[in-house]
């Protein structure tokens, strides 16, 4: 028995997959969300369709493998189609925090690949501005204090994220702080000020990347494109 | 029997170890140059010298143990009062090329932590213009061809570096791009259009970090010094 937002979850996951064609590369993200989409592109190559999928993490090339949607990777093809991703939060620019899922590198990467990013989310994920999500930000283990120091001179607390009692480890073999700005005024701006520190690899902001946002809230699905 | 290159190397790294005094916390950078700085501060070490060094790769540490230098990490330390480091190219401003020895994270992460950053080289190193020498880019391997292909866009050739007809992996398990620019007119700019490239993690340009740069020439060492 699904709850009502897995239930939204499920809703806009299939929806989504509706925009991959026939012969697509496709950037497939990573999440809750994004199973939903994997399980019914799953079913469209049963019926038939033609496509390959890059994954954001192994936990997306897992669910890739079970329900039989191809992968390749960067080695094969030069760029992608469409990437289909979910995101933490999303404002009324389509301006996006992600990484709560600590794929935030792999996310990015396979998003600024593709000639179209489709984010697909519940609607408590919709916010006025950015921010009441901690801000990940993905950084290399050596000196990671120093990193830590220099970003809170930006004017946030941070926290190093754990799991199961141990620092957190990103596919990358990287650690994800996770930084409370409060309300994100420009999120363009701070990204690139995060981006310039030596020991950042990257941040959970993306910024002027998504064409569409699939949004799934109670009995109906709606579309907000850039505008 | 050394060459007189190695002869001028060993010339600036002793002459580096007296710029460090009793209590100092040091960045230590990586290199031939370097090995020299080492091996005499460990010398003073044994006179009754206590200084603690972070070192910026797994070659410096043992170089520092082999020498009887102590050693500490970020967790003990807030901070360094001098980082001393070689470099492939300085020019007339004090900025560098840093790289060829596949640590220029970790070094820039010292140089950044310390007070005082130090440079020592022998006079082939000292150019009008940077830029000669292939400028390292340490790039995350998940989807470097699109790193690659977005460096490319900068103007530039590249070859992913290789080490026994293997891809070389730096410390931070990372690939390094080595990318031809030619002559780099605006250090500063290039290494801030690199960095925001999504998947580089660190380039091998430091600009106004330096200090000061001891010289090694044949008969003599004289020192440049930030304007």
């Amino acid at each position: 028995m699904l709850t009502e937002q897995d239930q939204l979850k499920k809703l806009v996951g299939q929806e989504a997959a509706h925009y991959i064609k026939d012969g697509m590369k496709i950037g497939l993200g990573s999440g809750s969300t994004v199973y939903w989409m994997i399980k019914m592109l799953g079913e469209r190559v049963k019926e038939g369709l033609h496509i390959e999928g890059i994954p954001s993490s192994n936990q997306t090339a897992e669910w890739a493998k079970e329900f039989g949607v191809p992968l390749t990777d960067f080695s094969k093809v030069e760029g992608l189609d469409v990437t289909i991703d979910g995101a933490d939060e999303v404002d009324g620019n389509l301006n996006l925090v992600k990484g709560g899922g600590g794929a935030l590198f792999r996310e990015k990467v396979i998003a600024k690949a593709a000639k179209e990013l489709i984010i697909i989310v519940d609607e408590s994920k919709v916010v006025e501005k950015l921010g009441d999500f901690p801000l990940p930000v993905e950084v290399l283990p050596f000196g990671w204090e120093m990193t830590a120091a220099k970003i809170k001179e930006l004017g946030c607390e941070l926290t190093v994220r754990s799991k199961d009692n141990e620092v957190y480890v990103t596919d990358n073999g990287n650690y994800i702080l996770d930084c409370q700005f409060g309300k994100i005024e420009n999120p363009e701006m701070l990204d690139q000020e995060l981006i310039q520190i030596v020991g950042v690899v990257e941040t959970g902001l993306f910024t002027n990347m998504t064409d569409k946002v699939i949004v799934g809230s109670k009995d109906k699905v709606s579309l907000l494109e850039r505008k």
